[in-house]
């Protein structure tokens, strides 16, 4: 196995219950031996839920499976497996995904569209669901509400460390609480990777504003982060609210009550998305990028995912070399627009270039002091408007290549 | 210094002589010492000119003194220095750039506006550009029309190996010959690689129907290579013609005696364009991605360059892993339109998938032993449409990650 991310938290956090979610693992033996491999959620009835997937074209049954269920706009299940993505499986996975649904609606009593589904892990094997469907009954009959860290693991694959977090926010004077547990190693690596997260939170908001909560926050966060720039078949983001804390529903997305929910959810989505970073397939460091000055958000956050996304940025951190040219180049090749002498970049807090060249006098000493550590942050003004975005990456190494050029072998 | 490249050619073309042009090298010391980097290329007076540059909106200042000589459609002569790139330099790099064209002018005895200019090396450097023109005179006495191979030495950087090309064609019953150089190793590395081309023929034919002639050749051999996905500072590629060899001047796009010489450049642009991916850093083998039945041609090229570029497919082949499922994911992250039940793809010639899954029977042994080879063939084809397009491409390998991970240091 690989051994564990040298950007890894201390520790695994500890995650209080949510009222009106159990959870429960098993050994499916779907693909791994000896471990746990199943993931079984149950939600109260009341149960709303938003939902965000992979932009991907050839997305796996689970997705689209997932995506019809949304429309409901009601949760009551999820079953998520590790081993097998069920991704490029033809009808034969529509149809392993469709009895799996319907095996977890009849334990869990209710409607099969109210049941959500996700798979990680080999892509264009047959799934053998019978295996899963065998199962779930021994996990409906330990169903418990603290077995946060039990779920994080069972969901892992290449991950050398599980993912969670915890939060709290006031919602209209009353307490709630967010948890959240999400696996990934890699942006994505069809093979055994593939990013998946799931958030659950005892606060009653409708279903509607849980989207706009969702894709608000999934703009900043998961939509922000990259390690290779592959796009999975399989990405799956959902946000579950059982209403169990007994507060106002929430129904307008304008609702004030909502600012401080909103401020936690975010961090937690931001957190979430960073610990994949954290645990990118041979990362040795962790590197933000924010960018400022651009035409608009969505310029900033695309010449942010240009520099994270280029392979000579990124062995250049590798190797510990504060090479700010690469930086020009991947602001250049952006496609957004940049005026050559307008461009500012910093690293580590001290500025390298502006005006079109280097700064006058610039010493390398500090800047390369800085590339040294862990965390590595770049600075880009592109001095043009008011857009800012923040991304993170993680570095190209040596460690990358061996898991994914020896994985299958 | 990096080893020669595994998928180098037996040996280096020989190079006729073209009517019209002149060539000589000479060591400057810009930035290497004991080898040669500096080459000046004499034109005659009538020479019509064509060019096409980088899409970086943080071009160099060489390419943009370029951009602005060929509005004028005639060229008399040709400067390139390895070494320093000249690119963010600020306004130091332009007047840099300035003085070396005048030098070069004044030795030609031509306008300014006819001497064009392309610089590869370290970016963000200052130009020592007197170093240049103290040795432009030089290179000057020793012009001759044999030093093909001495120009495409002194043009290398990170290069393992010269890259040159020639052929001939029959225009309006007059044989022309077109010569070719290159460098590049990386689709581009900013520090020290960049792609750089420059093609000459004897051929007369009229600046705007030449630069429709490179346009169309372009989109099809340097516009369909990829090494790392980064795009240069200075990618360059300019075709010279001096219409010595005597053919009634081609005024006209549609002339119909174009259509051999067309062919003539067409394939030497793909055999020159090629000879960089095979020096591609790192490179271990050479992969040719043909997507067919796609909505359009660009479509088919943006869904073969997403398969090009993808880092989990590029390490999935230097690990000889017939790894079919990554190609899934790489076409649909392309954001062309793709059906999952349609796509087929095949590796060597065999099929691996069809009808949205692997096909029936389907047997790994003969597709890994295809893998072991050094040319891999991949073939991807969406049923949807008649578009077709072919890229190359070369593995990521540890090789890469040494070469630019270690790089400045």
């Amino acid at each position: 196995m690989t051994a564990l991310s040298p950007l890894a938290p201390a520790q695994f956090p500890s995650l209080p219950a949510i009222a009106g979610v159990r959870l429960a693992v098993g050994e499916a033996g779907v693909h791994y031996k000896g471990r746990t491999d199943l993931l079984l959620v149950e939600l109260v009835p009341d149960t709303t839920v938003a939902g965000v997937f992979t932009r991907s074209l050839t997305a796996s049954a689970p997705v689209e499976s997932c995506r019809k269920a949304l429309t409901g706009g009601l949760a009551q299940g999820l079953v998520v497996n590790s081993g097998n993505s069920n991704a490029f499986t033809g009808k034969l996975g529509v149809a392993s995904v469709e009895r799996t649904v319907e095996a977890a609606a009849d334990l869990l009593s209710c409607r099969p569209s109210k049941i959500f589904t996700a798979s990680t892990g080999v892509i264009g094997e047959p799934m053998a669901d019978h295996k899963i469907t065998d199962a779930l009954p021994g996990l409906h009959a330990n169903l418990a509400d603290d077995a946060w860290e039990q779920a994080a693991r069972a969901i892992m694959t290449t991950d050398t460390f599980p993912k969670a977090v915890t939060t709290h926010a006031d919602l209209g004077g009353v307490a709630v609480t967010i948890n959240g547990i999400a696996k990934g190693s890699g942006m994505i690596a069809p093979d055994m990777a593939t990013m998946l997260a799931f958030v659950f939170t005892d606060a009653a908001i409708a279903a509607p504003v849980l989207q706009e909560l969702l894709n608000e926050g999934c703009t900043r966060s998961f939509n922000c982060i990259t390690v290779d720039s592959d796009t999975s078949t399989s990405d799956t983001l959902i946000l579950f609210a059982t209403g169990a804390a007994g507060n106002d529903m929430i129904s307008k997305i304008d609702d004030p009550r909502l600012e401080g929910f909103k401020v936690s959810l975010n961090a937690l989505l931001v957190d979430l998305a960073c610990q994949v970073v954290r645990d990118g397939e041979g990362a040795s460091k962790f590197i933000s990028i924010t960018v400022s000055g651009a035409d608009s958000q969505q310029a900033a956050r695309a010449i942010g995912l240009s520099i994270a996304n280029s392979p000579l940025v990124k062995t250049a951190i590798a190797g510990e070399d504060a090479n700010w040219g690469r930086i020009v180049m991947a602001v250049g090749k952006s496609g957004q627009r940049a005026d050559r002498d307008l461009l500012e970049i910093s690293i580590g807090g001290i500025k390298v270039a502006a005006e079109g060249m280097v700064v006058d006098g610039y010493e390398e000493a500090p800047v390369a002091e800085h590339m040294k550590g862990q965390e590595i942050d770049i600075a880009v003004d592109l001095g043009l408007g008011d857009g800012m975005a923040t991304v993170w990456t993680c570095d190209l190494t040596h460690g990358y290549i061996d898991i994914n050029a020896d994985y299958r072998s």
